[in-house]
This record gives structure tokens, sequence and C-alpha cells, in this order.
């Protein structure tokens, strides 16, 4: 099964198509990446995710997939080389715990602070940052959210340190507050410059456009 | 590891504690049951799910765990007998991605469906009645979701047949529209039958009378 064709739909500025490239990078499995327009999606992407309607979708041997976090258990279990959930239930449970409180909690409350003004925006800001403080406590003193090596969380959570930052720059907003997240702060640094997942970050100055151009249509650059 | 002792923290108006019930029973269990106070939390409550702070949480061996899909994966894996995930990864990771669709798109489109009014309360309900129907294209013409018998994505929608009808009788409001979504309709009529599953739902009078509570000190009684 493992050496059937495999195939990427996504986005270069997707965080959640980054997590399947860092995977399939980590996991060496060699794929074809297909860039998808966004503002015009193609009749094939539709077709493999017509419930969301959203890349990034995994295409393994003809068969699609998607949502993120279910690609990066179904290519743990199908290529078991550099696993990145452990063997342990107990510790794979508080993995997939941590991996959903990024999904559930961290990310909405990052993007409603790129996005919301005034009050709302400042409030948001408050809640991202209680939220990655959190995050914070499931890192504890460790190296990665994997221990010793980069694992699911670490995949998972990883693009906040790259996005945040910039929406810190361009909506003014304090998210990871280096001082009260001190353990998170430098894991975030730590872990955008393992060799492996940084020669998967799309270029930051095209990233900064992109980024500022989605919140001036958003916002009409106010904030 | 599974001769440990078992602990569930739960409500009996939960439908997620429910799904830890069902597992619970499904897999033949034992467990003691904790029945928390919501409005007055206990200090083991806060102890073992100081993120969310909600139930279910799953205490084994002295070690706690929440939120209720995790639950069921640590289930599955520590307790092997009558498996609710299938072995196929891609099946599995399909009953994943179901799980996660129950849990992002329909049940808060039909708290929303619930706890709105006039235009909000009809969008919403029509966004319910949507994901249901899109819901129904992952079960097609199987007799349970798991196929054969019950699988994951069976304990993770079975509540919406008891308590959508509620939310439809309380808030007069169409969820589970029979004649555009016969299968699944049959389906929830179906699931709730199953005398392992039945025998955990709590007292329909009862549930009722605490969701129309609910509802009053919501919204003051009106639609």
């Amino acid at each position: 099964m493992s050496g059937e064709t495999v195939e990427l739909l996504g986005h270069w500025a997707s965080p959640s198509a980054l997590r399947v490239k860092w995977t399939l990078k980590l996991k060496e499995i060699e794929y074809e990446y297909v860039e998808e327009d966004l503002a015009n999606k193609s009749p094939l992407h539709l077709e493999y995710n017509p419930v969301h309607k959203k890349i990034p979708v995994l295409v393994h041997g003809g068969k699609p997939l998607a949502e993120s976090l279910v690609i990066l258990e179904y290519l743990d279990e199908t290529w078991k080389r550099n696993p990145i959930l452990p063997d342990d239930p107990y510790e794979r449970a508080q993995a997939r715990f941590w991996a959903r409180f990024v999904d559930d909690k961290c990310a909405p409350s990052i993007l409603s602070a790129f996005t919301k003004k005034g009050e709302e925006k400042e409030k948001a800001g408050k809640e991202a940052r209680e939220n990655l403080k959190i995050l914070e406590s499931g890192l504890g003193k460790k190296q990665f959210f994997g221990g010793e090596s980069i694992g699911f969380v670490d995949i998972a959570a990883g693009w906040i340190g790259l996005w945040a930052r910039m929406v810190e720059e361009i909506a003014d907003v304090n998210i990871i507050d280096t001082e009260t997240m001190p353990l998170l702060d430098a894991w975030f640094r730590r872990v955008l410059q393992v060799p492996i997942l940084k020669e998967c970050l799309p270029p930051q100055d095209r990233l900064l456009e992109h980024n500022k151009g989605f919140y001036k249509n958003l916002t009409g650059g106010s904030s």
C-alpha cells in the first residue's frame, strides 16, 4: 500500500498544508505536490474534498483524505518509519489532546486577534496569549512536545511560531508573549530551526506580503 | 495496564459523557461512575481537566484523560476487544474524519439552532440540516457507520438522534429532516435501539425537562 503514488493538494501559504509537507518530509515519503488556486478551486479538489472544500487533500493510490490531523495520523499508520506519535496509548492520547487544543482553541483565537477590531481584538489577543500559556504547560521543560525529537504536537503547532509573529507585526497585537511564556517562545524558535522543517517553510517575505494583503482586504487596513 | 481502576467523571445529561459510557459498555470495561455537579465543579474535576474544565474525564490507574473522542481512541487502543475503529488505516482515517465533522460542524449548528433567535436561528437550522445531509453521505446505505456493527462514528454521532429531536420539540425548529435524509433518520432510530446503547440513555422525560430548563434560562422561553 505504501508503494502507491502520493499526491498533496495544497497552498503555499497554508499552515495546514505545511503540517502535511513536514510529515511527508520527516517520513521520507516521495510525493507530487499540486498547488491549488484557492480563488478558483479545481474540479479535482472539489471532487476529493466535497465536504469541507479545503486544502490540504492527500491522495494515496487514488484515494483522497482531508483534514490535516487526520492525514498526519494516516501517514503515521501507513509509513511506520520515523513515527510521530508515541507507542504508549496514554502518551498518544496526550498528543491528540494537545493537537486538538491547537485547532480548537489556539488557532481560532490567533485568527480573531488578526481579523477583529477594537475591544474584540484586545479580547482575542488576551485569549490567544492565555491559550498559548496553556499549550506551554503541555511542553513543560522538554526539548520538543515529542520529547527529544519532533512529534505530532510539534508538527501541529509549529506553524504558530511563524504566523503569529506576522500577525503581531501586521495587526499590532501581542500573541507570543516572551515574558510570560519563555519556554514556548524558545520552543517556537527551536522547532522552526530544525533543518527538515525549516526547508519546507514558505519564503518569509512573500508570506508577509500575502498576509498583509489578506489583512488589508479584511479590515481596510486599519487595526 | 488494562487491569487498573477506571473512573469516569461525567454528567447524566452530557452527550460527550454518553459516548464514553457507550464505549466502556461495548468493551465490557468495569468502571466507577462519578456524577459531577457542573454548577459547582469538584476540586478533583478541576485537577484532572485544568485545560477545558469540562466533563467527561476518564481516570485510568490515576492518570486523567479529557476530550471524548481522545478518550474513545484511548479505550480502543488499551482494551483491544470489541474494537470500534477498523484495522485498515484508510478506513480509520475516514472514521476520524466523520467524528470530527460531527464535533466541528454538526454539533455547533444544532446548538445554534437551539440557542439563537429569529433569522439567526433559521440560518442555524438550515446549516444543521445541511451538515446532517453531508453526514448521511458518510453512512450511505450501510447499516451502521461501522458497517455491520457499531463503530467510532456511530458512537460519536448517535446522541444527535435523541438530542436533536428534543431541540426540534423545544425550540420549534426542523433538524433531522425525515424527507431529505431518510437514510440518516432511519440510522438514528436504529442506533438508539441497539440494546447496549439504549440502556445507557438518560431517562427521556428527565432529559426533556432538563433541556427545557436550559432553553428557558437562555432565551427567556421565547423562540
